[in-house]
C-alpha cells in the first residue's frame, strides 16, 4: 500500500485565552497539527483524528530525516488505506498539555516568564475538544465529515458529538468508555503516585533542577503496558520464558523475558515522555464523564447528539471492555440514533485498536467508504 | 461463635543448615509458629496452614494486649468454626524470609555479624515446605491430616503433596495456581522495580542508612491491592465517588475515593512491611512451577501425589482465575486422584479466600467434618 511519504507538522498560535473547565484559562498557546490529503471544494471531507495518552498530531506518514517515524496510526491512514487520504482530508491535532509540540508543562508560561511545570492548568477532554474546534475554525472547516479516536481519543470523539453536534456527521469511537471505572482510576492513581513520589519530581518543577523523574515514569509505563495487553497475548508472547537457561536466584536481576520487555518499555518511555503531561492526561481520563451533567444518565446525555456513530470494541480489552462500549451503544439506541457496533474478536487487548487486524480494518474501511460516498453525493 | 481467645507465638531455633534450591543454605535460623487446639493421642489430627504474601504464623485467635489482633484466618479457624479447633490441632508457621518473626532479611546474619538485607538467600516455595517439615519433625508430627493454604499458601500445600506425599492425607488448595502467568509476573516485577528504584532502598541495605523505601512499598502495595480485588467489587465499593462535592482540578491531590483508599492501604503497608521480604516473597511466587521438573507436564508432575485434594477457586478472581485451578484439577484427575473442586460464585476477586462467604465456608466446613471423621475412625 502506498504511504503518505513525508509530512510536515504546522503550528498555529492562539493569543485569545481558552477558558478551561477548571475555571482557569490557557492564553498565548501554540497548537501543532498535521493534515493529510486534500480538502475538497465543498470543505466537506475533513476527518479529525484525536490522540490518546502516548500519541500526538503525527498520525500518519513519516518525518523527513527521521528513521522509523511513521505516525501512530499509519497502518490505517494513507492513500488506499482504510481511511483513504485520496478521499478524505485528515487532521491530527496535538492537545495542549501534551509533550509533543503544542504548549505544555515544559514550556514557558508567558504570564510569568517561568516554565509551567506543575502550574500548567488542568486540562479536560472538553477543553481539548474546544481547542480542536478553534483549530478547525482557523482552517475554515465548519463541519467535519467525522471525528475518529481510540481509547482517550474515542472519548474526545464522543465529546465532539455531544458538545458540537452540528459540526460533525460521524463519530467513530473505538476501544473507549463513557467514563473510567474505579479500577481504571486506580491504575492511573498508582502510576501518578510513582511519578509524584519520585524525589526527582520536585513537586512538578523538576525542569529547574535539571532532572527528570525517570524512576516514576518507568513504573508508570510498566503499569500502563500491562493494562494495554491482554492476559492471553502476554502469555503467548512471553509466558514463563526465562532470559537464561538457568535460574539466577535473584530478586533484583531479570529472570523472565516479560521482565526484560517491561523494563525496556519503561526505560524507553522515560527518555521522552514528560512527567507532568502524564499526570495531566491521566487526570483528563479520570474526569471524563459526560453523564455527570445529566444525573448520571447516559441515555439523557446523548439526547443532544445528532451524528451517526460507529462504535468498536475488542473482546480481550480488559481496560475498556466491550461492556463499556455496549453502554454507549445502548444510550445511542435509546435516542434512536444511527449506530453501527462492531465487537471484534481480537487477542491483543486494548492495544488492538492500534494494530491492523483484518476484521477490524475491514469494518473501518467499509464505514469510511460509505462516508466517502456521502461526501461525493 | 467462640473465639480461640489469646494465643502465643512460640519460637524454634535451628542450628543445622537448611539447604536451599538456589544452592545457598540458611543456618542458625529461628522459626516462629503458633498452634491452636490439641494434638490427639494418635497425633493424627494436625493441620498445617501455610501463609501468603502479607501474612504470618498468626492465623487465628488474638494476641494479649494488642487491639484488633485477630489472626488473618480467624473467621475460618476456632472452636466450632469451619476448621474446628475442638477437633483439629492447627499449626501456623512463619516462613523464613518473612518479616513477622522468623529469620528474615532484617535480622543479623550470624556468619557475618551484619544485617542480611539484600544478602538474605533467595527462598522458594520448596524451601519453605522443607523448613515447615523440620518444624513438624520437632513437634513430633509424622503425618498431617492436611495442609491448607490460599494463594501462595495454596502453592505450598500443593508442594507438600508432591514432595512429602506420605506426610499428608489431604491437600486443601484455595485460589491458587500451578504457576504464575506472564501477567502475574509482570505485576510482581513492577512492584519490585518501584521498591528497588526507590533511592531509600540502597540496594537492599537500607537498614544501615536508617531509612525505609516507603515510596516503593506504597506503590507495590497499591498495585497488589488492585489485583486482589475484582473490577466489580471495586466498582460497587468506590465507583466514581468523589471525595469532595466539587472537583478540585488537581493532578496531585485526591479527587476520587478509590485514590484515598489505595493511598491509605499503601501508607499502612509501608509502615510495617519489609522491602526485602516483599522482593523475596514475590520471587518465590514467580519461581513456583513444579511442572518444570516434568517437562512442563502438570499431569506427570502429580504422578507422585498420594493424598486427597480439595481445590477451590472464585469466579471473579482475575489474579488466580478458576481456569488455573481447573488446570490443577485436570492434572489430579489424570492421575485418578481423589479430588473435590468448588468454583465459588463470589464477587470479591482474589481476596475472597480470606472472607467468610457462606457458600465458601460451607464447602470447607463439610470437607473438614469428613476429615475429622477419618481422624476419629
Amino acid at each position: 500500500m502506498a504511504s503518505l511519504g513525508h509530512v510536515k507538522p504546522q503550528t498555529l498560535h492562539f493569543e485569545e485565552a481558552l477558558p478551561l473547565r477548571s475555571g482557569a484559562t490557557l492564553a498565548n498557546y501554540d497548537i501543532v497539527y498535521e493534515t493529510y490529503g486534500t480538502l475538497n471544494a465543498a470543505r466537506s471531507n475533513a476527518i479529525l483524528v484525536c490522540h490518546a495518552l502516548n500519541a500526538s498530531h503525527h498520525v500518519a506518514g513519516t518525518h523527513e530525516g527521521v528513521e522509523k517515524s511513521e505516525g501512530w496510526w499509519d497502518n490505517l491512514i494513507g492513500p488506499g488505506k482504510p481511511l483513504d487520504t485520496d478521499k478524505f482530508f485528515v487532521i491530527g491535532i496535538n492537545n495542549p498539555g501534551s509533550c509533543f509540540g503544542s504548549t505544555g508543562p515544559m514550556h514557558v508560561n508567558p504570564a510569568t516568564g517561568k516554565v509551567y511545570g506543575a502550574d500548567f492548568p488542568v486540562v479536560t477532554v472538553h477543553d481539548w475538544v474546544d481547542a480542536q474546534a478553534r483549530v478547525l475554525d482557523r482552517l475554515g472547516i465548519g463541519q467535519l465529515a467525522g471525528v475518529l479516536g481510540g481509547s482517550l481519543g474515542g472519548m474526545q470523539a464522543l465529546d465532539w458529538s455531544l458538545r458540537y453536534p452540528e459540526r460533525l456527521r460521524h463519530c467513530i469511537a473505538i476501544a473507549t468508555a463513557p467514563s473510567l471505572s474505579a479500577q481504571n482510576i486506580a491504575f492511573n492513581e498508582v502510576a501518578r503516585r510513582a511519578i509524584i513520589t519520585d524525589p526527582d519530581f520536585h513537586g512538578g518543577h523538576f525542569y529547574a533542577h535539571g532532572v527528570v523523574p525517570k524512576r516514576g515514569l518507568r513504573v508508570a509505563r510498566m503499569i500502563g503496558h500491562i493494562t494495554y495487553l491482554s492476559d492471553d497475548v502476554m502469555e503467548q508472547k512471553f509466558g514463563r520464558q526465562m532470559r537464561a537457561t538457568e535460574l539466577g536466584y535473584s530478586t533484583q536481576d531479570i529472570e523472565f523475558q516479560i521482565e526484560s520487555y517491561l523494563r525496556y518499555q519503561g526505560d524507553k518511555f522515560s527518555e521522552y515522555f514528560d512527567a507532568n503531561t502524564y499526570l495531566l492526561i491521566t487526570r483528563a481520563l479520570d474526569y471524563f464523564d459526560p453523564a455527570t451533567g445529566h444525573g448520571g444518565d447516559l441515555s439523557r446525555t446523548f439526547a443532544s447528539a445528532r451524528c451517526k456513530y460507529l462504535v468498536a470494541s475488542f473482546t480481550t480489552d480488559w481496560r475498556f471492555s466491550p461492556a463499556r462500549s455496549r453502554e454507549i451503544v445502548k444510550a445511542l439506541l435509546d435516542n434512536k440514533l444511527d449506530v453501527s457496533y462492531a465487537e471484534i474478536d481480537a487477542p491483543h487487548g486494548h492495544d488492538a485498536f492500534l494494530l491492523d487486524d483484518p476484521r477490524y480494518h475491514g469494518v473501518l474501511k467499509a464505514y469510511f467508504e460509505r462516508m466517502a460516498k456521502e461526501c461525493a453525493a
